[in-house]
């Protein structure tokens, strides 16, 4: 934080270079620790004189969460999401403005609760219930057509009527779309397998509801009102476009999919106009055969010619270890740039254990493929000439520290590997990934779990500072619209510092 | 492994500095996947045509090893240690010669099997249990005077005979001698103060049987004799040097216990010309005061100017969290190069996980205090500037993989730091810390752990190659002989490489 003196600083290169020591010299060592501390996220970020009162409060709040009996990054976040709800930290983090929320996919924005309490409660939505045991859900004029194995619809108002309390019934719905449970994760979630087995049913179960278009509208709105309330100021999503269909069963096209994000989004800004907006990262499945996908870029081309402002990019998405690796996709994937059309990639890659494997080398390919953002980036560090690349090129790795603790690439957050990365300074920005799936929501568990996980005692309010200006320096923003963005953020965050000085008026203890 | 051809390193360095590409060119894909490879310990390594069909070999099994339904790194090595046994690359490593352990405990070298079976059968030994529950040994002509906090002592060889089998008494006596268990280890050892906790009893345990002199002799012997067994050629000892005591209750200085590590040794190469030696690091606990540990650094000079050639270097052990961080010693520990006495350190630093805290802190303090080799550096990877310094100046990293899993500092091995050490070609040595104390012997296990774990698909024989001639390169010896020690280490691989290739007439399927 605090710029080194010149000499110490000649002194410290100088040992750094070609020293052997006679005898430990403090003040030597003082200059080392200071360099090292200088190299992390936000370790030259300046502070002024009511942010260093802010970061003192911070540190004494971190030290009190290192000496506590449970360190909540170093246990699965299902148990430790209550003791980080009640942490101070967490409630600081709240309030911060974070900036942008750059990987968050389509349908786990929002809580599940919302859906549960709001969009089942709904006329004409029918549900059935399939062996593995999960949920399906339509919304229809007319009673359905069965599905195939699925249970016999059941009309919810219908149900409801005959029940005497519904509880049992809303939490029984309620545990089919997220993973989130109360009980022994590591029992409920032996593997990997298991884990994305869980999650693929629970994205199938929200999908019903979901792609109704009423819901869809409502539902992107709540999911940005809720990122709005956690303090972020602007969304990249990543979305399917499922073709969203009525009441009668008819659908609409993918162009109008992203049409109704755009209306949404610019309704959203037009009453929120301290949220600066949102762009779509268009994705396809990555399990789909070379074809598909090449018909998926193909239309990806033209829906950037279509919403060249509003559309960001395209990304391939699905559990990496078992899909196919990027290079399998080359042709398909190369087909923007032989055609001379901008078409930005934000690859998902590297979110996985498989070292040294065809998925493994996903992280490079990317790179090869010029992607302008790396999703999750896991094994970036296993890929020493990947990472110097995506160094020395700004691609920034979109790190999401809960995701990748809920599906078992690590358990103590501290063994993270971007905590490796943000101790270097490497380009990364802090995501969310599929909150609601993970029973996280907006921002604010994520960074915890970076700021304190990642960084151990040595972040500071520095390094908060600079991921939130990050996720806007790595959007998908034009330079222009960045700057405008920074502004805004920046004045969020000078309110946000005066309203929480241990000195200033604001503050209660 | 194969070197690349200029023009690729050519493409793929201006595409490293400064490329953007139009098109992925496979053949630049190749040569960074294989710059990368190269960059891996060992990836430079020239194999010969046998060692190639060695390497094909053990990629098989690798393979084998990734597409199982358990990936042994990824599991507790106490569930693991059973498919590890079983696995052909095990077997493997088993044979293959690994040069030098230069990270083992004095106390746990000897797997407590023998310490049961052997030892506790000898007359005049006693036990006594204490409520933790644990038990303590002593060897005495006489009844031995009560001791505090333990039951009254019970003669091994009367109790023995009055029982109808002694497994039962064996079994107990070996589960308090080892934290090894077949019960769920997560359970029995849910925090790190646990297992630290059972992890000192078991050492108190130990304490009264192998510091009894015939025995301190005999239990030496058959740790070189174990290690020698597992194809280990040469052994650098950290070693408390207790004052042993006789039958008689009269006990020896330290002196006289270094001596007769240095006479051990010395009968054990005797009979055993493949074996190099050993040398003696001396140990003094980190929990000490700085008063205790100035004598003991005035004493291990002392000790050195005895013992030039066999005494290696000083060390400080001990669980690191509750000990006191190496600056805090640093007066003492300046002595010897105040006084202009060569005193080589080999500190134990960064064994935690506690970022940013003073002992976390070690890492750097001990290379600023010229350590010669870092024990653990568990958290180097959370100091860019030390890690630079450990680099440049060719302090190897000793990692203990299995010990690191055992105390909770990494869950899945995959997610070690070291694996990314590894593929920078980070000095690092493969160690095995306290075997016997978790189940494991020798230097197989851990050797398993790194190279499959680790390195995933990628480490090949080259790899382990690197690792072997690192663990003569890194030692104590001094040049000339460490060239005599490689040479002879060579004739051993040759061999090695012989007997196993799958085309020679020594192979079998
Ligand atoms: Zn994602
Ligand atoms: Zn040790």
């Amino acid at each position: 934080m605090v710029a080194l003196q010149r000499p110490l600083l000649a002194a410290a290169c100088l040992f750094l270079c070609c020293g052997v020591l006679s005898s430990p010299d403090p003040r030597l060592r003082e200059a080392l620790i200071q360099l090292e501390a200088s190299m992390q996220t936000g370790g030259r970020m300046v502070l002024t004189e009511a942010e260093q009162r802010l970061d003192a409060l911070l540190f004494e709040m971190k030290q009190e969460a290192v000496s506590a009996a449970i360190f909540p990054p170093a246990v699965h976040f299902f148990r430790a999401k209550r003791l980080i709800q009640t942490s101070p930290i967490f409630k600081l983090l709240q309030k911060m403005p974070k900036g942008g929320a750059l990987h968050v996919h389509d349908f786990s924005m929002v809580d599940v609760d919302w859906l549960v309490k709001n969009v089942t409660y709904r006329p004409n939505c029918y549900m059935c219930s399939t062996d593995d045991p999960s949920v399906r859900f339509i919304f229809s004029a007319q009673w359905p057509k069965p599905l195939a194995r699925c249970s016999p619809w059941v009309l919810l108002e219908n149900l409801r009527t005959k029940l005497v309390n519904t509880t049992d019934l809303d939490n029984s719905i309620r545990t089919n779309l997220t993973l989130f449970t109360d009980e022994d994760p590591e029992a409920a979630f032996p593997s990997q397998a298991a884990v994305w087995g869980r999650f693929e049913q629970a994205f199938l179960a929200v999908w019903g509801l979901v792609t109704y278009a009423p819901v869809f509208r409502d539902y992107y709105y709540q999911g940005l009102t809720q990122f709005h309330a956690d303090n972020v100021m602007y969304l990249e999503l990543r979305a399917l476009l499922p073709q969203v269909y009525e009441l009668d069963g008819s659908s609409h096209d993918r162009a109008w999919t992203l049409k109704t994000y755009q209306d949404v989004t610019e309704r959203f800004v037009s009453t929120h106009p301290d949220f600066f907006g949102a762009r779509i990262i268009v994705t396809n499945q990555r399990r789909a055969t070379r074809s598909a996908v090449a018909a998926a870029v193909e239309e990806a081309m033209q829906l950037k010619k279509d919403f060249p402002d509003f559309m960001a990019g395209f990304d391939l998405v699905g559990q990496e270890d078992r899909g196919r690796p990027l290079w399998y996709f080359r042709d398909a994937l190369s087909l923007p740039a032989e055609k001379g059309v901008a078409l930005p990639y934000f690859f998902h890659a590297g979110e996985t254990d498989l070292e040294g494997t065809d998925v493994d080398q996903n992280v490079l390919d990317a790179l090869l493929l010029n992607t302008s953002r790396i999703g999750h980036g896991f094994a970036l560090v296993r890929h020493p000439v990947a990472k110097d690349l995506s160094r020395k090129r700004g691609v920034a790795v979109e790190v999401c520290p809960i995701s990748n603790q809920v599906l078992k690439l690590v358990k103590d957050l501290r063994n993270h590997p971007a905590a490796a990365l943000m101790l270097e300074n490497h380009p990364v920005v802090v995501s969310s990934d599929d909150p609601a799936m993970f029973g996280a929501s907006g921002l604010s568990y994520d960074f915890y779990e970076a700021f304190v996980g990642f960084g151990g005692i040595k972040s500071h309010l520095g390094s908060l500072k600079q991921l939130a200006m990050n996720s806007l320096r790595y959007s998908a923003l034009p330079p222009q619209q960045q700057e405008e963005a920074l502004v805004l953020w920046q004045r969020r965050w000078n309110q946000f510092v005066t309203e929480n000085d241990p000195n200033g008026t604001f503050f209660r203890h």
